[in-house]
């Protein structure tokens, strides 16, 4: 236990892409608990590419962070200190402090973890938010049908992952879109894709190669990077088809609007677009509770994770992340975890 | 009855806007019907915004007119002569015969019309497939609520009337969009509309008139024309939003892609964009027919024809119609109503 609260403050709002200069990496006293309240050590913080928009003064789909806060985020961690019944000294949580190694809390929205059911970690990747993210997407918005082709972008993070191999216990062709070939390989080898598409590497003849991927064409296109991806892919939509939009990583450093397609191509093949964020899903997620956690255990849904020790070096990653450098999901290992070996 | 077929025809494949040289007026002798056909004298020919795509080359939403022939729409007719025992000499039909004043059909996808039940020409507009289209995409796209704001563009013509309409029999505050003070005179005072906003006199101050006549913002943006329209419109679109995507008339004469909004804005707001052609759903128009055509024999659903008289000014009225020049739905009169005073 370290003697003080280390936290990464947003101190300045980026333009354009962040950099190291936009955070501030500072200590305060532990907090604490008051009544009713407990102290947790945070062990795991998740890095994901939403914290962008965060950093923003635009408006977004949740508050922005002030300046002078720490940046928020879903993080693992253990109870230290309890004023609060339902939570004891030990007890492992999930539950959504930022990025800071220490914080106190009510209780409201966290969620207790069995180390025995999941390793702790996952419940910020694979049966946490980007799970369900990918989970609610697919299903409730992209319907998928056996023998239909679903293509997802980003498909070694996080949320493609998942996309893509709930895709395929769905009986359909999935197809990934991803950067460098050990990602492309990770993703057919590893996670049984049917293909995958280095984006990097096919350059200008992207469209040909999403061509030759999607011989029937695309059914489904789980949109989580916008920009050329999407550009190549659209125009291969079958009629009828279902674009969850997840994400836009690609354009989230933009500073100008990025023009989207023309509406035509909407209108001719009678798409479907919806933008979509988990959190505002949590509450009718019943049917991933019963499929994605035990399909994890089996071996049926595979996850990879790419660890940063240290929070003072989340910055760095974060950035990362948003060019695509991370390797399964982004965590920051914050503090010691007990349940691994 | 005319010793010949008249016809129009699509002489040659227009750049932009059509002109009257893309058309070519032509007789031909009136055809014979064959054992299992009828011939059908046609009464009234439909105009309609998507008749611009099917003189393209490109691949639309349906087959398109090949040079030399009639060009294709919705029709009401009498059948003058019948080897079909399912028509009679005298009955009035619904048919898909194009431009031109005689045809033969096996009656497939012919719908007989009861002129004591609705006005036959309304077969082509408010009980026909405008309507149609109006009450899908509002209905199964956009799923209006008591007490939400409706907003259409081309607010008086054959789809967007229709729209405010049953958007008011909903409990929603409607408001159109519309194209000088006649029309948005029309869309309030006989349609009953609770606002309409002339988009020509607005010019650049159009956003903020639509926020004056939608204080709580836009729920549903049921989509006719694209352009400006659709830009003062889709940053005013309240969370969850919905937009039925019926046409985009003020992009069918452009020779090069139009870029769309941003995909950021979708994806903040969490909208729903969904392409639609009503063809697609003609099998599954079972409510329709249960509440439009009694709505409009009750005065619930008020609509407006535009009539323009001899199938040789179709051309030039079509060209208008893309123009917005029409008031209320565009009919071309061919041969004479003997069921009208």
């Amino acid at each position: 236990m370290t003697a003080m609260n280390r936290r990464v403050l947003l101190k300045s709002r980026p333009s354009g892409e962040p950099t190291v200069a936009n955070f501030e990496i500072s200590d305060a006293p532990i907090p604490e608990p008051k009544e009713g309240e407990y102290l947790s050590r945070t062990i795991w913080m998740s890095l994901d590419p939403y914290m962008r928009g965060r950093m923003d003064d635009a408006k977004g789909y949740a508050a922005n962070v002030n300046l002078g806060d720490p940046m928020v985020g879903g993080t693992v961690g253990q109870v230290l200190k309890s004023r609060n019944p339902k939570f004891k000294e030990g007890d492992y949580i999930a539950e959504f402090s930022g990025w800071q190694s220490h914080a106190v809390s009510n209780g409201a929205g966290v969620m207790k973890l069995d180390p025995a059911a999941a390793p702790i970690s996952t419940a910020l990747s694979v049966v946490g938010m980007p799970g369900m993210t990918a989970w609610w997407g697919l299903m409730q918005i992209g319907k998928p049908k056996a023998g239909e082709t679903v293509v997802v972008s980003a498909a070694s993070g996080a949320v493609g992952s998942v996309v893509g191999q709930l895709a395929r216990l769905r009986g359909c062709r999935a197809v990934g879109i991803a950067g460098g070939k050990d990602k492309c390989d990770y993703v057919v080898k590893e996670l049984g894709f049917d293909a995958c598409i280095d984006y990097r590497a096919e350059g200008t003849n992207l469209f040909k190669a999403i061509r030759a991927a999607c011989p029937k064409g695309i059914d489904i296109y789980f949109e989580n990077v916008g920009g050329a991806v999407q550009a190549a892919i659209l125009p291969q939509m079958n009629d009828f088809g279902r674009i969850p939009l997840c994400g836009l990583i690609s354009q989230y450093n933009a500073t100008a609007m990025s023009p989207g397609p023309d509406w035509r191509l909407l209108l001719i093949k009678r798409l479907t677009v919806s933008g979509f964020i988990v959190s505002d899903h949590f509450t009718t997620m019943g049917e991933f509770w019963k499929e994605v956690p035990a399909a994890v255990r089996g071996g049926q849904i595979k996850y990879r994770e790419d660890i940063v020790k240290g929070i003072d070096n989340a910055p760095e990653a974060f950035i990362g992340l948003l060019k695509g450098r991370n390797f399964g999901k982004l965590l920051i290992q914050v503090g010691d975890d007990p349940t691994r070996k």
